[in-house]
Order: structure tokens, then sequence, then C-alpha cells
């Protein structure tokens, strides 16, 4: 891997200083990526209350003081407004801009939380033997929503939203043993199989993300996503708040590791 | 259960006394019961290696001294001869007769072999709310064999047999859960969804035990199963051994929880 031996701090280094503006997947091999959802403190709370009933989708692995942009917790040094490549700032349930420096619509009253991310189960599939077609080819990993409610707190409600990859069913079952260990990175798959029973009617028409072919004898197998909060804040209708661009995450000083049981 | 707080050692007596005759499931809830094989001398070591080989097919729990009917380590005051409600006799690799006693068949040269076996995992699946459609039914779980092949030693060698349970998707991932902590006893599931994959043409028609329908909207899980020695020892045309019937297992003292890890 290109980036083999970059650590979470050299990683945001490059991205703060505009070096880096792409995905950050695949940067500082072994480190934790983090989704970010910014959130009012009228409704900071409820947000909160909801990470909390749905840890699936959103596995809290950090938020911030109001008004603080540091997340000292996470990594050193870090600036929430400008150490991830892109941001969407949302107004009214809707992507207003994006944008790779929040600084200028930062307030006084806003919390920086960070959820867990599938990039980093994936690190421990590929060590395990197992193939990642969206890697073969080059593409995000398919995601979509589901029919899966999630449990409501406050104003935030909505569908749960699934990212998919698919295996040949044995590997399937190293899957679920490997990212069961994960439960801070959205941990086992919630579904395997049968998408049309979780309200995915056409696999290769994702929701986010790109398609990826399910090969014969391969099964799809569905994860809990990180994306799940933006679907979420539109549901919702929130008057302002301010997301990660999808695949495009704050990279933290926290080791895989950190996060992993057994 | 009717059974609750029946020892390991009252089911035996129960066998032993012919009071109790047919399966074993549901007897002495939460003690493990073994597969049986018992084995001359002179094939003895090659199928230890097999046993090795083949860990979630054969995963051993015990062994007796060649000519001992005795198994201390599994059981108080066992005797391997007349404690399971029902024996297998085979000559040349075939069945050659049913029996309740094996006493008139023990030789200074026989060595016993147990094996875990799925009745062991059912009680933890159960104790975690999910639903086994053959216990609902009254009937055998249903057993295939398969084309995956089992690593050969000396003359022991052939397909790997299967049971089968269906659940729902996400059951289905809770039960890999469960069972990947109970290597002991088969551990986690070697194939999941795609029957025809590993050589089974058709679900309603096993091999061994009784066709038990897969529900709508539920995937066939499928677990290495303790009958496996039973298919080898007939590919082996082996002169003479004994097993037990299926579903007629030996219930030993061991605790389900001595069995299983994390």
């Amino acid at each position: 891997m290109t980036n083999a031996g970059q650590s979470g701090y050299e990683a945001r280094q490059l991205i703060r200083a505009g070096r880096h503006t792409g995905q950050t997947s695949g940067m500082a091999p072994g480190f934790v990526q983090a989704n970010l959802a910014i959130i009012p403190a009228a409704q900071a709370n409820d947000f909160l209350r909801f990470c909390v009933l749905n840890p699936k989708p959103c596995p809290l692995i950090g938020h911030s003081e109001p008004g603080d942009w540091r997340l000292p917790a996470l990594g050193r040094d870090i600036d929430i407004r400008t150490d991830l490549p892109s941001y969407r700032v949302w107004r009214d349930g809707k992507i207003a801009t994006e944008t790779d420096d929040i600084t200028s619509y930062w307030r006084d009253d806003l919390v920086a939380f960070l959820l867990g991310c599938s990039f980093s189960f994936e690190a421990p599939l590929l060590e395990a033997g197992l193939t990642l077609h969206h890697h073969e080819l080059g593409t995000d990993v398919p995601v979509y929503r589901t029919s899966i409610p999630t449990a409501q707190a406050g104003p935030f409600h909505g569908p749960m939203v699934v990212s998919m990859r698919s295996f040949k069913p044995a590997d399937a079952i190293r899957a679920v043993q490997i990212t069961s260990r994960m439960p801070g990175v959205h941990g086992a798959p919630v579904h395997i199989g049968l998408p049309e029973s979780i309200g995915i009617q056409d696999l290769d028409r994702p929701d986010y993300g790109s398609p990826v072919p399910v090969p014969a004898g391969e099964l799809p197998v569905f994860w809990a996503c990180g994306i799940t909060p933006q679907a979420v804040v539109e549901a919702a209708g929130l008057e302002f708040c301010i997301t990660h661009t999808p695949a495009h995450m704050l990279v933290t000083d926290l080791r895989i590791a950190d996060l992993s049981v057994l």
C-alpha cells in the first residue's frame, strides 16, 4: 500500500494543507477513520440519544464540547473545521454546499460527533484473505437505504442505511466473525443474502456509492453504515448541520485494535 | 423442558438400564453429547489423524485406551458398551446390525473416539431466542452429504456431511456468532445460502434425518456434522467398526460451557 507507515496525524496534515483532496480510503493504514455529524447544541442531546439507541449505524467514538473544534481524545491537534477533505453543509434537510473548509460556518453552539466507519473493518477482512470487489474495481462501496427503521430520538428518525460487500458463503461466515470483534466500527453485518427483505429492490442501483456486481456463487452481505445520520438529517429537515462528504473521513490517531474486542 | 435438572450421569443410568431407548436430544440440558466411532487399533492412529485434520466435522473431545470401555475424562462410570441407546455395527463398510448393547462385540483392540455434536450448540441458539424448525416439527435435523472433501488420512476419506437449520438472515448472523464460540462442537457454519454450490441438489431430500422446509425469507445454514465419520467409514470399506446410531448419543458429564471459548 503506498500509504504504508503513514500516521493519522500525517494524513490530517496533508488534508489540512490541501495536498490530499480526495477520498480517505487507504490513508494511514491501521488507523481508525470516522464519519462526522456536526449538530447545533439545541439538537445535540437528541442526536447523542439517537447514537446510543442505534449503535450499529452510529457507533459513537467521540464528540466535542459545544463550540470547540478540537477532539484531543481522537488525535493530536485535530481541527474538525479543516481536517477532512470534504464537508457537506445542510440547510433545512438539504445539501446547501460542499466545501473543503468549514471555518466560515463555525458557530459557538456546534457539537461534532464522530462515528466509526467501515473503512476500519475492511483492513482486517483483507488481512484474512477475503476479496473486496469494490477495491478490485477501484470504486466506492455500494450503499442503500433500507426498510429497517432506526430508533427515533427527538427529531432524528429514518431508515437505516447499509453498505454491501459480496463474498462466497464460507468467506461471508468469516466476515461475520471478523467484524463481530469490532462493534466500534459497525460490528457484525445486519443482513445477508435476501436484499428484498430489507427493502432493497435492485442491487444495481445503490442510493449512494457505486454499483458493484455480485458474482454468481456469492452472497451480498450488508453492514449498517455511517451514512445513516445523513439520511436521518434529511428526514428530520434539520435547519442547519454539517456532515462529511461520503468516503471523505476524519483520519484519527486511534488504532483499529483500540476499537476491537476479543 | 421435562429433563430440566437431569445430569449426564442420570441420563446414562436411564439408558444403561433400558429405561430410555430413543434419541438423546433434550436429555441432560447443559451437558455435552457426543458422536461415537469405535475403531480397531490397526486403523486407530489413522482415524486420530483424520479427526485432527478435519476438526469441524470431527471435533475430538475424548478417546479411550485400546480395549478399555471407560472414559473417565468424559464422565463418571461411563461404559461405552452400554451407555448409548443405539449402536451401529459395521462390517466391510456396511451396517451389519443395530443394537442397544455392544458388549458381545467388544474386543481388546478397540479404541473409542468421541466427537462433539450439534445438539450442544442448539441449546445456546434457543437461549438466544432463535427458532429451530425441526424442534417445532418434532423431527430430526436434515443432514446431507456435500461435495466438500475431507482431508484424507490413511483409509479415511470421503465427503463432509452437514446438518441444516434455516433462519431469517439477522438470526443466521447471530447463529454464526454463537456457534463460533464453540469449536469443540463443530463451531461456526461451513456454508450459508447456496446449497447447490456444496453439491446439495434438493434440500427436501436429505441423506440422513428428516426434511424440514425452509420458509420464505429464511436462509439455509449448514454446519459440519458428526455423521461425517459414518460416511467416511462407508467410503473406507472398513472391515469392522462400531458407531452410534444418528441422534443416539453419549451424554457426558462435560458442561457445554467447558467446550466454549470467549
